[in-house]
């Protein structure tokens, strides 16, 4: 057995170590990483300066590690220091590479400088440090593989779309990386979700069978959004007997054993049963919608919804009567019944999903604070209602109002 | 002129290291502490092993940084280490604090285990490093502040709404760390946000003054969705006459000299004006109507919307006349307008969004490309269409559609 290969990811960039931009890359590397069976010992951010990317660079490089993944800087800007930089750690020239230099004219029609500058910008973009290989880019920047000693380097641009499509290429092209991740080994991996369920509580029912380390296995707990993710590694026959335990102990809150997300298995189950879905959002304004278009094939069973952010579209496009809502007001548990039936009668979908509720910070009153939200689901079966007391901020109350409405169709599934 | 105090921030978690959950942490921690005139060098994301966490908060304290903030580990379970790593970093012990167990017993109401596990739970959550003065939890988990030397390390939950709430309790009322912040001084700085221009077109403009280094200036460019965000720190007329320069060449390209984004200027022009707004979504499937809602006083200005994945919900509720879509389809100019117009109709708002095209990665096909997307905009001078080509993946695709449809808008105000 050979150890895993050890992995740091330098995200570089004074706009994301300022907290203007929230990075997206940092974590789609270490996740693919991670599937891939290596370790990442760390993300770490840092600023545009060269001296600091390349002491990175060079401290990653003398610790031995065997990938190095850097992202942003690759841009035609005085701050776009990556190449220079990495060439610097790795005590290389900086010359024009003319296969990149190719690359970078063939994507330049888009640049609407003036020529003397845009052949700056298009040298500058395709220096690559002496002896890389070039990643052919999604935009406009070329990204490179460099191998130092017994590590590689991969520099990646900043976009997170780029990153992405370029990840992909290079992972399946780049010779001496294919080598690397052909050295790690897939992880026996099981994750479990759970919902409705404390995380106290869940601690409480892995140690009845003396985990941590039962019988080899490795868990690790995460709470996210309205769940508990569960990851076990090691011994499958041992992560068997755990799950069975768990489903015992906690029945239906265990939604799913394989991993499958709880937004995929809304998806797979309408689309196998040719059912559809709508919804009718208030405080979440549309963001239920996005949720559930969020993936490819969502026209399989999403037909759409109404944002009814006022109370006249509650009224006018989903019906609610006029009486209903000056006697409960819109925040209430008859309202959001009226709005999943309404939503459901106009969009002609099997299962119709309301949201109504105070996301704050303002509007929140004598018996109806900052946090209550009302869900409705409305289908074959009926119409249900849940009331939830969401604690935390605007963001998190429309989060949370989010995830409880997908297990409110879930269950009903 | 003292130097900015120095920070460094550690996201603490497997989760987060491996990609199961993206960090939203760092970005809000870095971008409050930048804001106040911090020097953030580092924003490390690293794993739930002890010594791990122990030896990043040791160089920290060892380089003399004056702020080490972190985030995460703060939990009831083993793999929440965090106070103990800090603790074992200072030397310290690891005492159960009386007033955080307190704390913890007036939050631990929703804990559903059993007493003896939510009893060691409590005790757990409650110890600190010796001497350090408790945050009161937002959610369960208090966290501390703990000076050593001249460092301050504050000790912070994961969950980010919790981080959010107690990092501005603590950063107003811990005396140790309210002195950090008064030796800082909140930098003299412009935000211009400039849109349809290229990255190196502005650069083009912004060396015809001379700059990099102009008057004393430091600039710095970072691209985001269909915008360009131009820093500017230093001298501050000479800002003033750079700006001049930026508007004399880009004309209404630069959209805001203030820092004010887009989100805030639609929503404050529209509520001046005392205007309403609604949308009309296919691709983006709610995502526009999220967007204008995210911010807390959108019900003065936000109408609500219609979202119409399937084409029968383009004809029943926006009035799209079947023979418009089978001529035209629904990815096309006349769609959009269609759209736009019938969501005005419907909901009855001073302006309207459509927004519909071909996310991908299905889908697309001859002449009608992924990443086409029709936006419309009704309104009280008519009905207009915007054709785009947006480049990337389904994500992008419809970020880059509802930064577009806003921008369509605000040219319309």
């Amino acid at each position: 057995v050979t150890a895993a290969p050890r992995a740091v990811v330098l995200v570089t960039g004074d706009e994301v170590l300022r907290g203007r931009v929230s990075d997206r890359n940092g974590a789609h590397l270490s996740r693919r990483l991670d599937a891939a069976g290596v370790h990442v010992e760390a993300v770490s951010i840092i600023g545009d300066r060269l001296d600091g990317i390349r002491d990175a660079v060079g401290a990653a490089l003398s610790r031995g590690i065997d990938l190095i993944c850097t992202t942003g800087g690759l841009g035609p800007t005085h701050d776009d220091l990556t190449m220079a930089a990495v060439a610097a750690a790795a005590g290389r020239d900086l010359p024009v590479d003319p296969t990149a230099l190719a690359m970078v004219e063939g994507r330049s029609a888009g640049i609407d400088a003036g020529p003397a500058s845009a052949e700056r910008t298009r040298r500058k973009q395709a220096s690559l440090p002496f002896g890389a290989s070039v990643i052919p880019p999604a935009g406009t920047a070329p990204g490179c593989v460099l191998t130092v000693g017994s590590s590689v380097i991969v520099v990646l641009p900043g976009p997170p779309w780029e990153l992405r499509a370029m990840w992909e290429a290079v992972s399946h092209d780049d010779p001496a990386l294919v080598a690397l991740l052909g050295r790690a080994s897939v992880p026996d991996e099981r994750i479990v979700r759970i919902h409705g369920i404390g995380e106290s509580r869940l601690v409480e029912v892995l140690e009845e069978r003396g985990a941590p380390a039962a019988g080899g296995l490795m868990f690790g707990v995460c709470a996210k959004d309205a769940e508990l993710e569960l990851t076990l590694r090691g011994d499958a026959t041992a992560a068997d007997r755990l799950l069975n335990h768990l489903v015992g102990r906690l029945g239906d809150g265990v939604f799913s054993s394989d991993g499958t997300t709880l937004d995929a298995l809304i998806a797979s189950t309408l689309t196998r049963r040719g059912e559809t879905v709508a919804v009718a959002e208030s405080c979440t304004g549309g963001a239920l919608g996005a949720r559930l278009t969020a993936a490819t094939g969502a026209s399989a069973f999403m037909r759409g919804g109404i944002i009814a952010y006022s109370n006249a579209i509650k009224r006018d496009l989903l019906g609610v009567e006029p009486g209903l809502l000056d006697r409960h007001g819109a925040v209430s548990a008859e309202c959001a019944a009226a709005m999943a039936d309404g939503a459901r009668a106009a969009l002609g979908s099997t299962w119709a999903l309301s949201v109504t509720g105070i996301a704050g910070p303002g509007g929140g009153g004598p018996g109806k604070p900052v946090g209550l939200v009302y869900l409705g689901r409305g289908g074959p079966t009926g119409t249900v209602v849940e009331e939830h007391r969401f604690r935390g901020d605007r963001d998190e109350v429309r989060r949370r109002s989010l995830a409880a409405a997908l297990h409110l169709l879930r269950k009903g599934l």
